[in-house]
């Protein structure tokens, strides 16, 4: 049921030929209330897209009716115009929803440095919005899709049959995955009843632990944007730590959706460091191995090449002695203190879920980065994405 | 004549069956004097080979009598038992040699986590003392190879009939290409007569301005070596600024013929960007770009895809307004103000060498990182190595 899961929302996912496939493209999410309570993170990319400019303006009011999504183009360094065709999508669609364009988010995704043909946006609007309906989170989730092989969604149910509460989400991504954040579009929705200082903090504290640790490629996009909603419809009140507990769960739910589906991979990729001084150490070393081609295309290889491990922590300034560290690969420590271990003969790794175990001996922080490989078939899908 | 082109050295490659293949896989290149002046920049890596450990010791004295290489091996994460290895190494080439093991310096390339296999080695050291010769620099260069495609020498001739002076030099180097160093090894010979100062300091100079910018796969190797030996054989003493324009110019030519056959790639792609607040920006804008997966699998695809310049930017802090860079692909420039410029079918990227102009109009510096794009050559060479 994706974002319609939880009581108040409705959604629609249209396609308006922005996709020369024509494929579904554009989707709108409308909160029916009671709440319109509203929170967000966006990329920190330095050349962010003109949706996430004016989302972000739309958020600072901790408050938001309807997010706008299209896919088909990014409307990503597009200047001035392009900042003007997102206002003018805002407009648009707060006219067909009878609210007010300060309380419509827009977010997009598809090439860099491309217009949008405005025509056919609005006009897909004007189609989706008629077509808003309770059970419309699918079809919303499909129409965000760009390299998705699949549409990503989830639903956490909370409380008992007297005080449940639900959050709802979708979610696309493939490529350009690295934080912070993964890149993406994410929206949330809940029916719990949620003051924006909490929800903000939640959702910040889940996006933290979840999409922020997922680096397939290294690639921060310029549209990353983390949006949710709540119409506290349910009538419940949750404490803070189960509304972040749930959207931990649903941001954790969709990350590992977008990690599983992540263009031309065949291995997923769990680097935990442990005993690291800091979590910080742990995730700089963890995103080292990360974002090591080397070490990425021998994976691909089926090699536990623990070398490439070694020399990609050995670049970062994590606390550790180099002849204290362990590496253990699906189970087999085949590096210790810094040297050969087990043989690597006994690492078997023919599946899709690969595990990395980094020992750093300095200390007892640990976290848990996630990537894939690096293949044949992602050069292939990203040297032809804009031809 | 690689390093053998100076008066006063000799050089030999010889095969020892360190490769599976039976080609050239150890080398040696001795300095007869009169000077043994020496000067090296090692890895910065945390996990250095054993050879560098050993050869940092000997370059600590500020002279070498000689240095051997070998491929098929780099004894990197091997423990005390590959320092004891390496040490060996050199006691043995010292014996052969009638010099002492502190004279020797050592250098390994091949699989991270592998011992050498010891009788191999020091028998063909044997045959290569025993093949020394004053034209033996090239089989030297062949000797040092591993996934490189051809040898990679140098010779710069300096000064006049009365007063003549040369540098040779010879490197290997096709995978784990990132500074600072590039990964590699690369032998330096020179008949000039210079104190240990300046020729450390005319290394440090030159190999920071261009192995030192070669970041081809963002991957920094355990055992990246470069050592410049000295025999003052010319009886020439030249300034330290010739030196250094010398050493600069053997070097350039070096690090771009490791960028031309870097590990399966189509293009050799060099990011100038201009009017930065500082080098140290320059350098950090053009490394963001050289080390973005999906900008250089776009380049590989000929997809002057200049959004995902401004994406690799736009992670960095170096001082720039997003609405006033401007990017030239090829002369194309296709980006102006951070947003649409020229059409991108102008840009013709058909060819290998490839330019990328980033104007950051933030102040007067720039600086040039050389790259390669990201194939299904890399992918294919990288993943299968150590199997």
């Amino acid at each position: 049921m994706s974002v319609t899961a939880p009581k108040g929302f409705s959604a629609a996912g249209v396609a308006a030929g922005l996709k020369s496939s024509g494929a579904p493209d554009v989707a709108v999410v409308l909160n029916h209330g009671p709440d319109d309570t509203a929170a967000a993170v966006f990329t920190t990319n330095r050349f962010p897209a003109a949706p996430v400019l004016w989302s972000r303006q739309v958020l600072a009011g901790e408050r938001a009716r309807a997010v706008v999504l299209n896919s088909g183009g990014a409307n990503a360094c597009t200047g001035p115009e392009g900042f003007q065709d997102t206002h003018a999508t805002a407009e648009h669609a707060a006219a067909e929803l009878g609210i007010g364009a300060i309380d419509v988010a827009v977010a997009s995704t598809g090439l860099i440095g491309v217009r949008l043909p405005m025509a056919k946006l609005t006009a897909g609007i004007t189609t989706a919005v008629e077509a808003l309906s309770e059970d419309g989170g699918p079809d919303a989730a499909r129409a965000i899709m760009t390299t998705d092989s699949v549409p990503k969604t989830t639903v956490q149910a909370r409380g008992g049959p007297d005080g449940g509460w639900t959050v709802g989400g979708m979610a696309k991504g493939a490529g350009m995955l690295a934080p912070s954040l993964a890149t993406m579009l994410v929206v949330l929705t809940t029916d719990a009843v949620v003051d924006a200082g909490t929800l903000q903090e939640a959702l910040r504290q889940a996006s933290g632990v979840s999409f922020e640790r997922v680096d397939s490629d290294g690639c921060l996009s310029t549209n990353d944007t983390v949006i949710v909603l709540s119409s506290g419809a349910s009538g419940v009140t949750p404490p803070a730590g189960e509304v972040t507990e749930a959207l931990t769960a649903a941001c954790t739910d969709l990350a590992m959706q977008l990690l599983a589906d992540a263009e031309g991979s065949t291995k997923d990729i769990a680097i935990t460091v442990r005993n690291a001084a800091s979590v910080a150490d742990a995730l700089t070393a963890g995103r080292a191995c990360a974002r090591n081609n080397l070490l990425k295309t021998a994976l691909f290889g089926n090699d536990p090449n623990w070398g490439r491990v070694l020399a990609a922590i050995g670049t970062t300034d994590a606390a550790f002695e180099p002849d204290r560290v362990d590496v253990t690969i699906n189970g087999v420590t085949v590096c210790r203190g810094g040297a050969i271990g087990d043989p690597r003969e006994g690492v078997d790794l023919t599946g899709r879920a690969i595990t990395i175990d980094v020992d750093l001996r300095a200390g007892g922080e640990q976290a848990t980065i996630w990537t894939n490989d690096l293949s044949v078939a992602y050069v292939h899908e990203n040297s032809a994405y804009s031809t």
